[in-house]
C-alpha cells in the first residue's frame, strides 16, 4: 500500500487532552498491535515512558525507520535550510568556545565514569558552544547540527557549505590539536557514531532530548545517561558578562513595550486597532531596537474572551477589534544579539469587572510572591512554584499552565533545563527563568502577568549550610496596569515589593527613553511607576486598624461628653475649656504613643 | 568460606549522609565486581534504582537468595513471632472486610488491564483489608502475612494457629465461595504466586513496597505495576467513620499531652526529671487513656542540645536532666484501638534566646501556613511543603527532613503513600498527614511542632473545576508554647487561625478534662488557649501604621500650635476655646473616618 493511502485515516490529536499518551495507545490499540514511531521524532525519556506504558500488555512499541510523512513528501518537499550560519561577535558572547570546551572536558573528566566523549543533538547545545547561529527553526536562530565532543576531537556534523568564513577560520584556526572542529556532513552523524563506538568509550548524553534513533546505536555498557548533557547544564547558568548582556536587552525590551502601551492607551478608545494591527505594531517597535534580530515567537495579541485560548495568536482574517470595554493580553518576545526576552501584559483601558480585577491582582500577587521568594540553594523549581498559585486558591481559582521555563542569549526563548516543572533541573545563581502566572475564564477573559528572572543569591539574616540562599532578580521593566489593581488585596511587603520593582524600573529604563528621545513614553513610565502608598494595604492590616479604630473610636465618645459647648459669658467657662483642651492634647498624644508600639 | 567470618568486614553505615546508594556502590565496587542483595529486603523500586546506577558500569546487581545472616544466626535466631492475631470490633472499624474486597475487586474490573489478582505485601494493607491486628513489630499492630486476592478467591498467607477463633470465623463464614479466605501457610507465598502465573493472569502490584523476589516470579507480561496497590490507595483515604475514630483518638491523646506539659511545668524547676523519666511519664499518662494499645513509636525525649539529633532517644543511662535553662522536644504518639497519633511539642519554661525565639515562632508559621494553605484538588504533597518552610527561608534558615506523613487507624504511625515527599500520592479529601517542620541547631537546640491534619473540602469565594478545593483540618488538639511565640513576627491572618484552632481545642478537650475530672488541667488548657491580641501581629501592619501614625502627629503639631493656653479672664477666650475643642473633634472624628476606610 502506498504510505499516501494512509493519510485519509490520519487524525490529528491536536485539541483533545490526553493525561498520558501510553495510556491512550493501549486504549486505542488492541492487545497484539505494534505501533510503529520514527525514532528520530521521539527522545529517550518519552520512548521509555510509552515503552513502561506499554510494558506486558501485549502492545509493541516498533521503531519505523522509514519516515512515512518523508514519502509522501516525495519532491515536493521543501529545500533544507540553506541560510548563512555565522560566528556571533565575541561582545556578544559569554566566553569563547574553546572556553566552552575545555569546561565541559574538564567534567569527563572529573567524572567516576570518565566518559569519553559527549553527544550533543539539542540544536542549542551546538549553537551555544561554538557561539554560532542561524536561522533554521523559525524565532529560534539555531541550525541542522550535532555534535560529538570527544576528549581528543570535536566532530560537528553541519552542512559546510552555510558557515561563514569567520565562522570556518573560528573553528579550525586549532587545527591541528584537541581544539579543532573538524566539519563532517551533517547526515553522516549517526553512522560516525556507530563507528565511535565500535572502542572502548563511554558516551554522554541527555535522554531528555536526544532521539531514541541515535542513542539506540550505542551499546548499553558504553552509555552514560543523565537527564540533561553537561553543556545544557553549563548553558543554563549564565556567566557575568551573559546575565549583563541578558539584563541590557530587556532594558531596550522595555522600550518597545512601554511605547506600544502608550500607543495602545492612545488608539483603543478610538476603536481603530484589532489584535492584528496591534501585533504588528508591537512587533514594528521591537524590531526598530539595537541590536534586535527578529521576535522570539509569534506575538500572542487577544482580546477578551480570546485571551483564555492558550497560545492564540491573531491571523489578518480574524482579528478582534481591541475596545476599552474588554481586557488585552499581550505575550510578546525579541531575539537580540545580546539575549532572548519574553513578556507578557494585561491591560484594560476601561472599568474592569470586580472579578476581573480581582484576578488580575492576585494573578500579580503571585507572580511578586515567587519573584520575592527566598529560598535554599539547589531548590528545584517545582517545590516553589505553588508561591505563583497561592494568592488564586485562597479563592478557589487557578491555572493550568506551568509557572515559567529558562530563556537563552540570543537562543530559545524556551530553553531546557531551567524552569519550575517536574523535570527541570534545581535552580541555581544565574539562571534565568520566566515567571508567569495567570488566569482563565473560557468564553469571557484571560490574564497573564509574565516577566522574565535572573536567579541571585540573597541577603539573609542568618546563614544556614555554606551556601548563601537564594533569591530573583527581575529584568522585565515594565509596570503593571494600575487599573486593574485592587491594592486592598495586597500585603504592606507586597506593596513594598512593587515600589522597589518601580524604582529598578525608573532607574533603568528611564535613561534608556531619554536617550532615545521618547519624551512621552517617559512621562508616561513615571505616570506608571509612582508608588503605591502602603496605607492602602487593607488586608493585613485592616485587623490591626480595628483594634485601633476602636481606641480612637472610644476617646472620641469620651470627647464627645466631655466637650459639650459651654455657655459663653462665664468666667470659669474658659479655665474649664482650656482643661478640655489639655486634656484632648494628652488624648491625642497618648494615642500616637499607642500607634508607635 | 563460613558467612560468620564475613563479619568482621562489614561495616554499618547508620550515621554516613549517603545521596545515593547507587552511586556509593559505584565508588565502592571496582568494575567488574558484583553486589548481592537479598531480593526479599529490598523493594522493586528500590533495586531498580540501584541497577539503574550501576547500568552499563561493569558493575552487575545479583539476588542472593541465601541471606547470609540467616545463616550467622544459626539456632540463635529468635523464635518467629507466636501472639494472637485478632479481629477488630465493628465499632473501631470503618467497614467489614467483606466491603473492601468487594471495592477493590471492582477496580480490578473497571481497570483498562484487567487485572485478575491483588499482591498484597505490605503488612499493613493485609490488617488494614481483613480488619485484623497483631503485635509483630513494636508499636505497629501488624502481623506477618501476605494476601494474593484474585476476582475468584482470597488466599490469606499467615500462621494460622496465631488467630483467635473470632477472626477465623469471620474469615471463613463465607466458605466457600467469592468471600472465603484461604488460609495458607506464610512460607508458602511465593510457592503459591509462582503456581498462579502459570495461568492466564495478570497481578496488581505496588511496586514501591512489593519485594522484588515477589516480583521477580512474576512474568514480565503478567505483571500491572502501580506505584501503590488499589489497597494501599483505599487505606489513604479515610471514610467518615474512621475519620471520627481518629479525630476521638486525638481528644483522648491530647488529654494525656496535656497533663504531661502541666506536669513538666512543675516538676521541671525543681531540677528532679530528666529526659528518660519524662519520657516514662507521658508514656504512662498515654497507657491510660481509654482504647490505648501503647504507643506509636518510640518517645523522643530531648532537651537542649540533643534535640537537634534525629530520633533521639533517651536511655535510662544516658538522659539529659531538663532545666528551665534550655528548650525541650517531645514527640510522642499513641496506638488506640480508634486511631494512632504522633504530636511533636517543644517548650521552654525560662528564658528562651531571642534566636530560639524567632526561630520557633517561624517554625509555628510554617505549620500555620501549610495547615491554612487553600489548594486544589489533586496537587501532590510534594508541591506545597514549602510553605511549611518559607517563614524559615525567610531569614536563611531550613530544616534537612520531610514536611509530613501519612498516619493510619490503629495501624503504623508512618502510613503511606501520603505525605509531602516526592513519592507520595496527591493529597485528596479523607487523608490524614502530619505536618511538622522544624529548626535544629547543632550543638545547641532542636525546634519541632508536629500536627496531625485532616484533608478536607474548603470552602472558597469562587469555584473552578468540578471538585472542590482542599484545605486541612487539624485534629491534634494540644496549644503551642506561649513562651516561645514572638506575636509581632505573624500576621494578623496567622494570630486569627491560631485563635480558631484554640477555640477548636477548647471545644474539643475541654469537655474531655473535665469528664476526666482533670481540673488543673482544665484550667491549664483555658490559660493556654487564651485568644492572642490581634494588634500585636506588627510585621504586617507596620507599614500601614507608620502612615497613620504620620498623619496623627501632623493633627497632633496643629493641635499644639492652635491650642496654646488662653489667658484667663477674656470673654473671647471662651468662645475660642470652645471653637477650638469642636475643632479637634471634628479632627479626631476626620482620623476615625480615615481609619474605617
Amino acid at each position: 500500500m502506498h504510505p499516501a493511502q494512509w493519510i485519509a485515516a490520519w487524525v490529528l490529536l491536536l485539541h483533545v487532552w490526553i493525561e498520558s499518551i501510553g495510556l491512550w495507545i493501549l486504549e486505542a490499540v488492541p492487545v497484539g498491535g505494534n505501533i510503529s514511531l520514527d525514532p528520530f521524532l521521539f527522545s529517550i525519556d518519552t520512548w521509555n515512558s510509552y515503552s513502561r506504558a506499554l510494558h506486558g500488555s501485549g502492545r509493541t512499541l516498533l521503531p519505523i525507520e522509514t519516515n512515512l510523512v518523508d514519502q509522501v513528501w516525495g519532491d515536493q518537499r521543501p529545500p533544507p535550510a540553506s541560510s548563512e550560519i555565522y560566528s556571533l561577535p565575541e561582545e556578544f558572547t559569554g566566553s569563547s568556545w574553546q572556553e566552552k570546551v575545555a569546561g565541559i572536558r574538564q567534567q569527563m573528566e572529573q567524572h567516576i565514569r570518565r566518559p569519553t566523549a559527549v553527544l550533543l543533538s539539542g540544536l542549542e547545545e551546538t549553537a551555544w558552544l561554538f557561539n554560532l547561529r542561524g536561522d533554521d527553526i523559525p524565532y529560534n536562530p539555531v541550525f541542522y547540527s550535532y555534535t560529538l565532543m570527544t576528549n581528543t576531537s570535536i566532530s560537528l556534523f553541519v552542512d559546510e557549505q552555510r558557515l561563514s568564513a569567520a565562522a570556518r577560520e573560528s573553528l579550525q584556526a586549532g587545527c591541528p590539536g584537541l581544539l579543532c572542529v573538524e566539519l563532517q556532513e551533517y547526515g553522516q552523524a549517526r553512522a560516525h557514531l556507530r563507528q565511535y563506538v565500535q572502542g572502548n568509550v563511554t558516551v554522554w548524553l541527555g535522554t531528555e532530548y536526544t532521539t531514541y534513533g541515535l542513542y539506540s546505536v550505542i551499546p548499553q555498557e558504553k552509555l552514560l545517561e543523565d537527564s540533561y548533557s553537561p553543556v545544557m547544564l553549563a548553558k543554563a547558568v549564565k556567566n557575568a558578562k551573559e546575565q549583563e548582556l541578558l539584563r541590557a536587552a530587556h532594558v531596550r525590551d522595555a522600550v518597545a513595550v512601554i511605547q506600544y502601551l502608550l500607543w495602545l492607551e492612545k488608539v483603543v478608545p478610538q476603536g481603530q486597532v484589532d489584535e492584528f494591527s496591534a501585533a504588528e505594531h508591537i512587533n514594528a517597535l521591537r524590531r526598530a531596537q539595537g541590536h534586535n534580530r527578529g521576535l522570539s515567537f509569534q506575538t500572542i495579541s487577544a482580546s477578551g474572551l480570546n485571551a483564555a485560548l492558550a497560545h492564540y495568536s491573531p491571523s489578518n482574517e480574524s482579528s478582534r477589534k481591541l475596545s476599552v470595554d474588554e481586557m488585552y493580553l499581550s505575550d510578546t518576545g525579541g531575539q537580540y544579539l545580546d539575549g532572548t526576552t519574553d513578556i507578557t501584559r494585561t491591560v484594560h483601558w476601561g472599568v474592569p469587572t470586580p472579578l476581573q480585577k480581582e484576578a488580575y491582582t492576585r494573578v500579580l500577587m503571585g507572580n511578586i510572591d515567587l519573584s520575592r521568594l527566598v529560598f535554599p540553594p539547589n531548590t528545584a523549581g517545582r517545590v516553589v512554584e505553588s508561591f505563583a498559585r497561592r494568592a488564586l486558591w485562597d479563592v478557589g481559582l487557578n491555572y493550568g499552565h506551568g509557572t515559567g521555563h529558562g530563556i537563552g542569549n540570543f537562543l530559545s526563548v524556551h530553553e531546557w533545563p531551567v524552569g519550575f516543572q517536574s523535570n527541570n533541573v534545581p535552580l541555581a545563581a544565574g539562571m534565568f527563568t520566566s515567571i508567569e502566572p495567570g488566569y482563565y475564564r473560557d468564553g469571557e477573559f484571560g490574564i497573564r502577568i509574565e516577566d522574565i528572572a535572573l536567579v541571585v543569591e540573597a541577603q539573609t539574616k542568618y546563614q544556614s549550610g555554606e551556601k548563601p540562599f537564594l533569591t530573583f532578580e527581575v529584568v522585565s521593566l515594565v509596570p503593571y496596569d494600575r487599573n486593574l489593581i485592587d491594592l486592598s488585596l495586597l500585603s504592606p511587603e507586597q506593596i513594598r515589593y512593587l515600589n522597589a520593582y518601580y524604582e529598578t524600573i525608573r532607574a533603568r529604563v528611564g535613561p534608556e527613553l531619554q536617550r532615545q528621545q521618547l519624551e512621552e513614553a517617559y512621562r508616561w513610565l513615571q505616570r506608571n511607576t509612582e508608588p503605591f502608598p502602603l496605607g492602602s494595604a487593607a488586608t493585613a492590616a485592616t485587623a490591626t486598624l480595628a483594634l485601633r479604630r476602636q481606641q480612637l473610636e472610644e476617646a472620641y465618645r469620651w470627647l464627645q461628653r466631655n466637650t459639650e459647648p459651654f455657655p459663653l459669658g462665664s468666667a470659669a467657662t474658659a479655665a474649664t475649656a482650656t482643661l478640655g483642651v489639655l486634656a484632648l492634647a494628652s488624648l491625642v498624644s497618648a494615642l500616637l504613643s499607642g500607634l508607635q508600639a
